[in-house]
């Protein structure tokens, strides 16, 4: 990135931010407020649909979707955040790869806790399925706790018995509620964004004093990710979270899973976010939309472990 | 892939081999007519050149190369193969970049062993700077040997003080004389071209003697990357090598490279040789493609810490 870019990006992450824990309200109006800064593509239009039990944000191309579904989760830590936060990230990936996406508004911490989530975002893939969807024709992508939902949301999808994605891809993912990434503390004060007590302290909203030590809370550590499809984890290195996508990706290949991890140096979390003003993050994105081309084929079939 | 590519693919590794190890001159002959069986792209075209000090396949697209190097350097153990027996390689990254490359013939062992080919690879890269040639329009490339020659020779080029290229791509790397990654023995039969063996017996000549425990020798235990360009490392999970790039990836992202350690699961050693024959290499190599158009770029500025 050049100097103006940082000193750009690094405006819009430090702003003023008041002592001490922040009330929901203000978490979620101070989020919102920060990713309204983000550049959405202008060759998207979105309509307001549901899928499944939930309020979901139908994404398309302005010139015409090609086949293939992006089933996006926004990220905010389980606690804030909607489909229109994460809207330059999904729009990005629409109007990258001709994908349609339909992005979820799945239910909040702490007015609902673990495992609401979770069951928001498998109801919606199974209602693609019984649409008529081809599960070869739909991928899984998210940002931040959404990127964990990509993980755990195929670990729901797989003990239900249903047919896999075609494909994952997953940026920053927050994977670990026992926080026991070497990260949390050598990217402490590095990462402008999360800290230990932020994380710790939305991250008890989530988990609502249930045990952290499970699979759809710490995939990370936990998960067996055996027939998992092809995946592609993009992370910077500026981030607490780090270690929870090269453990991730370590799991991922001792299962016998595709997965790409891919880390961008000096960069914070979800730095995506800044397509059109950091060209690491578009540059980013035109990989992640490569990957979910080569991946989302229509005609293709699903996904199995002998590809 | 599917299965018909597999057979394929297995048929044309599973040769019979003879039992215990083969002369240097068979060992040549064997890969040569193996590798005799690739398919190169029709749209490219070579001509016999010198760079450095040293004969080099100059490849180039038909439509005219845009601006931009690719080096590149074949595998082999460092003791058979040539430019020849990588053109499929070579000759898909330029066909599908634009970009033109030189392969170079380096110096092989047991004739030369190293820092041979090491002395070689530098002076060739030193040929390209002193003729005008923007370090940050150029890329190092290779495979499995010549995959650890891309990274030793950047090592070399620090260390002389050279500017370093802006982007290093490496299929399967060879980066630990002291064989001590744990897919050295984990991978141990499930590889159908390299066995612990067969590794030993060619290393030897490369080693001569020589203490492995050196960073220009076993890179990804020993070597840092500080200051190192962006990398992409592409890897089967069917190696005995996979362990040196998963070490590398490592050791590059704690040195705050940018890094994609990018991994297929069920392919064997260089599996990218198959173009036109296995869908998973044709799609590794448009990944390729495009990370090197991503680092390549006329006008640009060479490699610095700071982007």
């Amino acid at each position: 990135m050049s100097k103006e870019q940082r000193a750009q990006v690094d405006a819009m992450l430090r702003q003023p931010r008041p002592e001490g824990p922040q009330s929901v309200e203000a978490i979620r109006a101070g989020f919102k407020a920060l990713m309204a800064q983000m550049i959405v593509p202008d060759s998207i239009h979105t309509t307001q649909t549901t899928l499944g039990d939930r309020p979901a944000l139908h994404v398309e191309p302005d010139n015409g979707p090609r086949a293939g579904t992006i089933l996006y989760f926004h990220g905010g830590s389980w606690v804030f955040g909607s489909p229109e936060t994460a809207l330059s990230l999904t729009g990005h990936l629409v109007a990258k790869t001709g994908f349609g996406a339909y992005s979820l508004d799945y239910r909040l911490a702490p007015e609902h806790p673990f495992p609401a989530a979770i069951e928001d975002t498998l109801s919606a893939y199974r209602a693609l399925l019984d649409s008529g969807e081809d599960p070869s024709t739909i991928a899984f992508a998210g940002d931040s706790a959404g990127g964990g939902l990509t993980v755990t949301t195929c670990l729901a999808a797989r003990d239900a018995g249903l047919p896999l994605p075609a494909a994952i891809v997953t940026f920053s993912p927050g994977l670990d509620a026992t926080r026991t990434g070497k990260s949390m503390d050598t990217k402490e004060g590095i990462d402008p964004i999360l800290t230990r007590k932020s994380v710790e302290h939305t991250g008890a909203m989530y988990l609502a004093g249930q045990d952290p030590h499970q699979p759809m809370l710490s995939p990370a550590v936990l998960a067996d990710l055996t027939g998992f499809p092809p995946m592609l984890i993009q992370v910077g290195t500026n981030e607490i979270l780090l270690d929870d996508s090269t453990r991730l990706a370590a799991r991922a290949r001792a299962a016998g899973v595709d997965v790409i991890l891919d880390i961008t140096a000096d960069v914070p979390h979800v730095f995506q976010s800044f397509a059109g003003i950091l060209d690491e993050a578009d540059e980013a994105l035109d990989r992640a939309a490569l990957f979910l081309s080569q991946r989302i084929r229509a005609g293709g079939t699903a996904h199995t472990s002998a590809g």
